[in-house]
């Protein structure tokens, strides 16, 4: 398959980079192609403005040329990952933005949909899967991430891995055991490109 | 009452900013003061930087100069108002990032409770109520806003007001009807200023 992997972290020495680092060779070894869409890295702006508004009478609108060049991106792919820090349960505003202006009425739905198979949302999540999962904020996040958006869009095979306890480096008690806890997190986001 | 509205629209001539002119006359006539911010119109930046992000060790960390402006604009104010869109069944990239920037370690939650005693969230949807409300998008939505970003924040009184079917211009055979119908929305949008 060809996999367009979407990043949305400001760092690139995060763990949410090297997490992607580890998925996409999961990716290769495993026969894939993919491209990595950088969205920081790349300077994409989430700010829509009117020339990406949904024109609801006109489906064959025409957007701004970085929304086309991103929508010419995943015309080109067979599958989507979007690769994120979870900041107030939801995505980084930057890939909002991205969803915003992107995923546009006449290319995602409306007379469209998607033109890809396959979703996979790589979440990272600061507490722990207890703390999270208490107040449902999992089921909170699948709903809009599966239905809201891929399902919206047409695309069924839709899934959240999330990833968690990623703060686990600032309890300074659990040093020893947080190295094994890390290296069990970047396995798992290689195991992941490796079963994609 | 001293209330900070914050508006997220691209458009001076949309709808949000006419609910917003109506819901502010209403808070007028009631005898509150208010200040408007218009991420738009006062170029926000949504992007957090590494000189935003949350120190866990540190929750006296001065962040950048836009961001503790944001800071004193809340501190300055008893209650927030947050006037938008719903796009993708959440709020649109340049709200979503006063979140991830403003609302911040030590000053929002951590050593600190956002200091304001009220927030109301007046979210603008495209569709009927009862398109909304058949996947559960109300409750999605009311869960994120109340839960997981004013009560985290030590914020109990927080309420999500919807306003529905805002894209009914859209139907041409409803032309009267929908007079009548945007008429009852910025009617509904004063009344809830005046009786804030």
């Amino acid at each position: 398959m060809k996999i367009l992997v979407v990043l949305a972290h400001p760092r690139t020495d995060s763990l949410t980079s090297n997490i992607t680092e580890r998925f996409t060779a999961g990716l290769s070894e495993a026969g894939h192609e993919y491209e990595i869409a950088d969205l920081y890295a790349e300077g994409f702006n989430p700010l829509l403005f009117p020339q990406d508004e949904p024109d609801w009478d006109n489906p064959n609108k025409v957007y701004s040329n970085e929304v086309l060049r991103e929508m010419n991106r995943i015309r080109a792919s067979d599958a989507l990952v979007f690769i994120f820090p979870v900041w107030w349960y939801s995505m980084p505003a930057i890939l909002k933005g991205y969803f915003d202006r992107v995923w546009n009425n006449g290319f995602a739905y409306g007379t469209a949909k998607l033109p890809v198979q396959k979703i996979r949302w790589i979440a990272l999540v600061g507490v722990t899967q207890a703390q999270f999962e208490k107040r449902s904020y999992h089921l909170m996040m699948q709903h809009h991430l599966n239905v809201g958006l891929a399902e919206y869009c047409g695309v069924q095979d839709s899934k959240v891995h999330f990833i968690y306890n990623t703060l686990a480096e600032f309890d300074d008690s659990l040093q020893d055991k947080n190295k094994n806890h890390f290296a069990a997190l970047l396995n798992e986001a290689h195991k992941m490109g490796h079963t994609f």
